[in-house]
């Protein structure tokens, strides 16, 4: 049983919204077991809509359409799947009410703009929507061998969702008594993708039918993720089990972490645990290694600050980097990046303290120090260790692999304390 | 002419992947002149890239393939377009070399997988690429009435990103002649999309046929893009300057700034033209507003540096915001955002000082400081001013607006400096 999502909206086409829904609704459907065999996204085009319908209905059994319910103009998704389904319109009294009712909270007066939200396909079944005014419709299609129905849902994010949460899946889980899918990523540092495929290659041709193996290779980090397909969810969980036992004693060294997606989820959920907190000291990564950290909701549990040096004289003042080491060795150093991460563990009252000091480029490379060289540091209560990278890229990727490297190096040292 | 996207990848499938690539896509696409008529998201499955492509080509001039071309086995485009096109595959002397240097870059071995990358389809013309070791591969369709292309690039983004800019665009204009692009964006700020809509519509009706307006909404900014397609060059400029000149009298005073496509972009030039520098201090963007200004090359130019005060604490010691303050006014107030902004101007020395404090959710928010209420304050050499915002919105966006809004301030006191 598989299925199919079309977004739908000119904002996705010319690149001015990026299709988060996609990701979103994939996560929802794969956690019911529902793969998802291809996703299209298209213009407010009366026929791009019909003939995708189509199409996708040949090769999914679900089809969820997303966008085109607004009450403006350019959006014609609901007479397209009227006319497809050989339907008509008419004023659904529910969806009114809750129309009636949003406009109501707003305190706004109900147009004839609005009402038309109410009217639906005879044919379907309305989905109650209770953060927008579009409704969700659900359409079972005749006439196939085995069941196959078709979701229309509003395109804006979190009305999407809930409806998902609350009518589609619940009402999918019915329909198809669905399968298991379990995932479980791992990340991988400190061995380059095509290494890592040398190495655990006699094992991934092992792997049983039921498990599938994908890698997602980023600056600075490979995620590793293994997924498990079928119907026993205990026997899918044992054979995950396994074969990640089976795979440790091949590439634990290298492996960072499991069952996180980031580094920065598995340092919050560590640090959190343990009741320790965290300062960062960055130079070249600039405040993105503080930013990736506090994107997480509750990073304020564990993480106490940070220092931006981005200049020779903050990192005196501020950080207590003497001006000896950096007269001597330079910013970027291991003295250096030691003292900084020390410099913030102590100035800001921190268990560990991390630091980065490189050269991100593309200016300011020299022969001994080339674009792309690193020093990370990281300072805990029983001493400090050291890291230095060589990332020959693009100052982006410089800052993000000196991120990923930096947390690394961070994740191995709160392991390495239980 | 029109193109078609096709984003290869099991991981945008199951969602662990948001698909940025479409999108990068369409606004370098359109830049060029060139629609986008669908994209396509599909699993790494050789019969679903088959049938794909067959249909997409239908449809399109232009059929571009992201992803699948990594050197692990779950990758398989490649082959793919040889059987399509009944090619064969050949090692490639030029990609083979590329490859080399990279290995050697990072002082690692040629290893045979690696070798396999420089592997193509006799009937392509390569399209090197500097920052990883996949090749983008250019295949002319034979035997269509007017010319087709089907275009393969790696997945990574920043990889697509800089195939796409340095040889796709220029050869797809070179193929298809879409002749002279002009684009000219203005930052708006301080008014919603729709009442910058109704304010500025009657100019938009009356702008020529050569001229065409976009507006790119994001957290705490609009961008306006003006956009001149023709073959004279110059006449295209008159036709932009003139628009604007007869803008500005309408909306100027939401125009933060026009030329840059980014804040950052705006302030670099202007502070490090003037000789002068910043320091930020940052409590809910956590390091984002650090990490956007350090993410242009030459930020040290202008940037000294900038303290994450997330807890308290740091607040008080490293920017000596009062306890006083704190203690009557809260972390999110007026005095706090005043006192960090002139703590770390003061601190680290700086010609300018910005500040970020407030609630970025989803917890921590009361019905006196919901969720998205953020204080920020510019302190300049000739005082400080302060704004306050109410963002209620999620984490991320609260977060990113609270950047935008801050980088406006700031940067709407560097020109009436002037």
């Amino acid at each position: 049983m598989n299925s199919t999502l079309i977004n739908i909206g000119d904002e996705l086409l010319i690149g001015q919204v990026i299709n988060t829904n996609a990701a979103v609704m994939a996560k929802m459907l794969g956690a019911a077991g529902i793969g998802i065999e291809r996703t299209v996204t298209i213009g407010d085009e009366p026929a791009a809509i019909r003939d995708t319908l189509r199409d996708c209905l040949e090769i999914s059994d679900i089809v969820i359409i997303t966008g085109g319910l607004g009450p403006t103009k350019d959006d014609l998704t609901k007479q397209v799947l009227c006319d497809f389904f050989h339907s008509e319109l008419y004023e659904n009294e529910e969806a009114l009410d809750n129309v009636r009712k949003r406009m109501a909270a707003f305190g706004r007066e109900l147009t004839d703009i609005n009402r038309q939200q109410a009217w639906v396909p005879r044919c379907c079944t309305v989905l109650p929507n209770p953060l927008g005014t579009a409704p969700g419709m659900w359409f079972d299609v005749a006439g196939t061998p085995h069941p196959k129905v078709v979701i229309s849902l509003p395109g804006v994010p979190f009305e999407m969702e809930g409806l998902m949460r609350e009518s589609v899946i619940p009402r999918l889980r019915e329909r198809f008594a669905t399968g298991h899918i379990i995932h479980k990523t791992l990340i991988v540092q400190g061995i380059g993708e095509s290494f890592l495929s040398d190495l655990i290659e006699p094992w991934e041709l092992a792997l049983p039918d039921c498990l599938s193996l994908a890698y997602l290779p980023q600056p600075g980090m490979t995620r590793l993720r293994l997924t498990a397909r079928g119907d026993d969810a205990d026997a899918l969980q044992t054979a995950i089990d396994t074969a990640l036992a089976q795979l440790r004693p091949i590439a634990g060294s290298y492996i960072t972490c499991e069952g996180f997606d980031t580094l920065p989820a598995f340092i919050a959920h560590t640090m959190t645990e343990a009741g320790l907190t965290l300062a960062t000291a960055e130079s070249c990564t600039g405040g993105a290694l503080s930013a990736q950290l506090t994107a997480l909701a509750g990073a304020s549990n564990y993480f106490v600050g940070g220092v931006v040096s981005y200049s020779n004289e903050v990192k005196e003042s501020v950080l207590h980097v003497p001006h000896d080491i950096l007269a001597t060795h330079g910013a970027v150093s291991e003295p250096t990046a030691i003292h900084m991460a020390e410099g913030v563990r102590r100035q800001l009252h921190a268990d560990y303290g991390i630091a980065t000091t490189g050269i991100a480029g593309p200016g300011g490379g020299s022969p001994e120090k080339p674009v792309g060289t690193v020093w990370t540091a990281v300072a805990t209560p029983s001493g400090t260790v050291t890291q230095k990278l060589s990332i020959p890229r693009r100052r982006a990727q410089v800052i993000e692999g000196a991120c990923q490297q930096i947390l690394g190096l961070l994740a191995k040292c709160l392991k390495e304390r239980k």
